[in-house]
């Protein structure tokens, strides 16, 4: 079976990690091209891979019959477009979470995915394949908790990003969960709610920390703190609540110090440590599916289109104190 | 200086286990009579204690002359009167939480003790004495996390008392919650909101568990997740997240078990071994501040009606769709 | 029931704090004077106490007719003469480990104890108490898991104090292991044998760390790490590893910090808060088998000869180059 | 870069597992051929492999133009001659643990491996791939707890397999430990003595736990816990414990289980989900190494006979009443 032909838009950290794990670590593909709209960083990351090339137009290596299935890792604007672009090049294609920051957009790749004839896309919600989260899944289904009744989520980092704004704590940081909670209890999110602590006053102008609850439509209830600017470390925490116990993620640390007074576990400085064996296994089995001209076992478009219909659910009560509001995922 | 003769009113688990910590373990302290209802029961319980009476009246109890102090265990509904008798006998009181169901029953009894002269009633709530909530009240005072923003307060047991009702989850079990986050940060709860998940069908006819919303002065919030019959075990857990980071109680076991693939360590069954040694300190904090005549360092009768105060609001919520609602304390 | 009017030897940080525990925390126990060679640190100690009276002289407070027992906390080099004046005035004792240095000193205690009438000296080893070791020793005996094969015990302090030397290592510290691992099987240390591995260059002129291997008269085997300079924290642990399970002493720490990219729990600084509740339970004990003139249930004389003889052979062991050594428990 | 074609000789768990990982997980590998002396089991071991053969013939395998590099997973007894085939067929090999059971089928290993050139044997010490392991290795490079001065190691199991003896302990499983511990420490082992606990009684004629002491060239010292029925599930542990601190691999666990009294991690059944990762990354880096023709950073074969000369050592201990011996590595 001869290698995937890879080509990866977008050369700014998350897509150089994808290029260099496609390398690395992932059996039968091959990175074939990278684009970036800055040329030469395209390039510079090309160049660890022998034999890939690199442009500065994404829809250049779409087009490209050397390119036989597309990773966007560029920015969150424009995934939506290039996923579009991609299906109509009937092109497979992983698409970095969110699908698009609005339904709207989502709606229209779904649409245009649906023309090319379907399964073509699949989303980066790589929690889907972090190894703690896979034996979480399993062990609710198992019955080992009994049914779930209450989750508790904690999604902490150390800082934002420049110009974060309330609405990208929801859409670019909290949209994981929307995505991880349905998906471990096998059940939509149909209402939701918004609310904010005291701001830390670490960072100006933002909301943060901020909470929010979930409601499933098996009725089981989720919190989710999303806390941009912990400082602490990059801490991510999940526990199912269940009629007979509970399941929690156990935290990642490999080491333990006796130091100073003290004795403890290292917290990375962000998601890449903590997800790395994530993204690795999600690019393997997307590359598996596109080699076996298979459904790939990633989130799909759908399943884009609803967290970020959750998402706009969530803002929709931050603009409204709080109130709660009923999820409207758009029929497509 | 000469032991506390102590009156113990109330026969029952709650009243058995102050009587042998009183006897066993507070210095200074002697335990004089034992009242119940039941009258056998309360003479079965001072048969344990040499030279201790036992009568079916409280309120002979708080009569007797040679009963200097009296801890008030009996039921719930009980507590207002018996701290009212034995305020007027200007005798010192420990009565057990809740004050009184009622923020009309907790007015009557703080206004009595203001006739009475004041600072003569502490209430039990024992946590605020439970080394590891001391060292957490510390840490946060010390500003080890930074200026508080968010709270995760979780509080499970293994089954709930028959007749158990949703507003029970609130006023008997919640209030320790309403007591102790205003506690750890010098600030009241203002606001409330409370909402239900899918409820356990292991029980009957209880919302349970339940999932509140605190809102405090500082603009701090908090998540009390109270949960009765979670089957595992009894566990309490607080976490407080801060600017700089978060302090969070450790489990309380002692010992770590491998065996039959699983590394584990214990859950209490029920508050008891949790607490005990919180209960022996309130008790020590309690007596000696009797023994010498100086305020007792517990939580005063304003904290009882200000804590049922904020029970009352989550109800209100509960009755009224999970609406925000403000907590108000009535002027004395 | 009146008060045990005990007499204190030893005024300095074991002297000054059974002092406090015995007034503030013991029930039925009353502190009547307090002796130390330095007349003003006695004087001073005593000042804490209503009532209690001091002096330079340890023999007038064991002959005072108001005081009817005895705690020894004075150096290790008196502690036999002491005990023997005690016992001579038939008065109980509780003397801080070791009983004494030598065995030969040992054995002199015993027999005059036995002159007295015996059973009126219990050791201060207070681990018999420590909540965590009691638990620990119950469910070995409950059979948790299965019959002990082989015993990890690790004691880690910050530093050591000046002059320390090789064998003060054992006689001072090991001995707690010493009696605990016994205590722990029901079976007496019959053999041992002493490993250093390179030493801390943190200090000058002590073998720190030292390995000891204790066998017991079960079969079962013992690894003792005594590491005085640890620098990091008082760390005592101990896990029991059987035919079917392991169990360990769980780390004391009641608060998880997450801060600095770590999270993490406290260590102590030395032993007094790691256990302070062993110390407590155990002049709890002590009081009240003296009230009630019962036998002590803390270790024995005997006990303190036996755990001296075991460090007797573990230092023969030291000075010839490690041979297994069996222990020589002299009959008295 | 074409992939690298690897014959692996061994269709038993471990050389399947190997096949298995090295086709789905490993890039660059193309698995070509599978031998066993059992042609059925090499045959099916191979269908799962697209263009994959199979032989009963493990020096056709070797001889084979298609196979590039030879991955030797057949029973430990075959391993020298395997290995000596492969290296006088100019092909890199991957020799799993041990290289021999005996120094002086090692040597006769590493002077074909000379004559041949030298760098063609990788031998299979997985550990120095596992993530906590290297992280240990790593940061005790650092510095983090100052010079390493005694190490703590335990290698427990579930069950011994049919036959094991006391000697397959040392060379089957504490081999481990004999190249990890000087490989942590940069420093070989030069001392060693052996010590038995009272064996399990849950399988017979087996001393089972053994203990062994060793002592490597800086100095430092270690114990060795194998206990290879230890029924409660596969651990394997390590810490160092250094002039200002210690490090220590944390459990491996991704999950906390609330349950029946308990919280709860998982131990895994056997060192396969233990170490898969290890393996994986291990095959990863042979692979890339042997691509780029360049020395692979695993193991050597004089590692392996430097780990078995250890081992000899302690088997020599053993015989010998637990006396300390000197490691003698075969010159070469």
């Amino acid at each position: 079976m001869s290698a995937v032909r890879i080509g990866v838009i977008g050369a700014g950290n998350m897509g150089a990690d994808h290029v260099s794990t496609l390398h690395r670590f992932v059996s039968g593909a091959e990175v074939a091209m990278v684009a970036d709209v800055d040329e030469e960083r395209a390039a510079s990351v090309a160049a660890a891979v022998p034999g890939a090339r690199s442009t500065g137009d994404a829809l250049a290596l779409i087009a490209d019959p050397d390119v036989e299935a597309v990773v966007i890792a560029a920015h969150d604007s424009t995934h939506a477009d290039l996923a579009i672009a991609a299906v109509r090049a009937a092109k497979p294609v992983l698409c970095e979470k969110p699908l698009a920051p609005t339904t709207a957009a989502c709606v229209r790749v779904v649409r245009a995915e649906r023309q090319a004839g379907g399964g073509l896309i699949s989303l980066g919600f790589m929690r889907r394949f972090d190894p703690a989260h896979v034996e979480l899944k399993a062990a609710v289904a198992s019955g080992a908790c009994g049914t779930p009744l209450l989750l508790h989520c904690v999604s902490r980092g150390v800082s934002s990003a420049p110009g974060c704004t309330d609405e990208f704590s929801v859409t670019g940081s909290a949209i994981h969960e929307f995505d991880t909670v349905p998906w471990l209890l096998n059940s939509p999110v149909t209402e939701v709610s918004w609310h904010a602590a005291r701001p830390t006053s670490t960072v100006r102008g933002l909301r943060d920390p901020q909470l929010m609850l979930l409601r499933t439509a098996d009725g089981a209830l989720t919190t989710v703190e999303t806390f941009l600017n912990a400082r602490y470390g990059y801490d991510i925490r999940c526990e199912v609540a269940g009629e007979r116990g509970t399941l929690a993620l156990a935290g990642p640390a490999r080491l333990v110090e006796n130091a100073d007074r003290a004795r403890s576990t290292a917290h990375p400085a962000d998601w890449r440590p903590r997800f790395a064996d994530a993204y690795r296994l999600e690019l393997q089995a997307w590359t598996d599916a596109v080699a076996r001209k298979l459904p790939a076992p990633l989130a799909t478009a759908l399943d884009g289109l609803t967290a970020t219909a959750v998402a706009e659910a969530v803002i929709a009560s931050m603009k409204d104190g709080g109130r709660t509001v009923a999820v409207q995922v758009p029929e497509v």
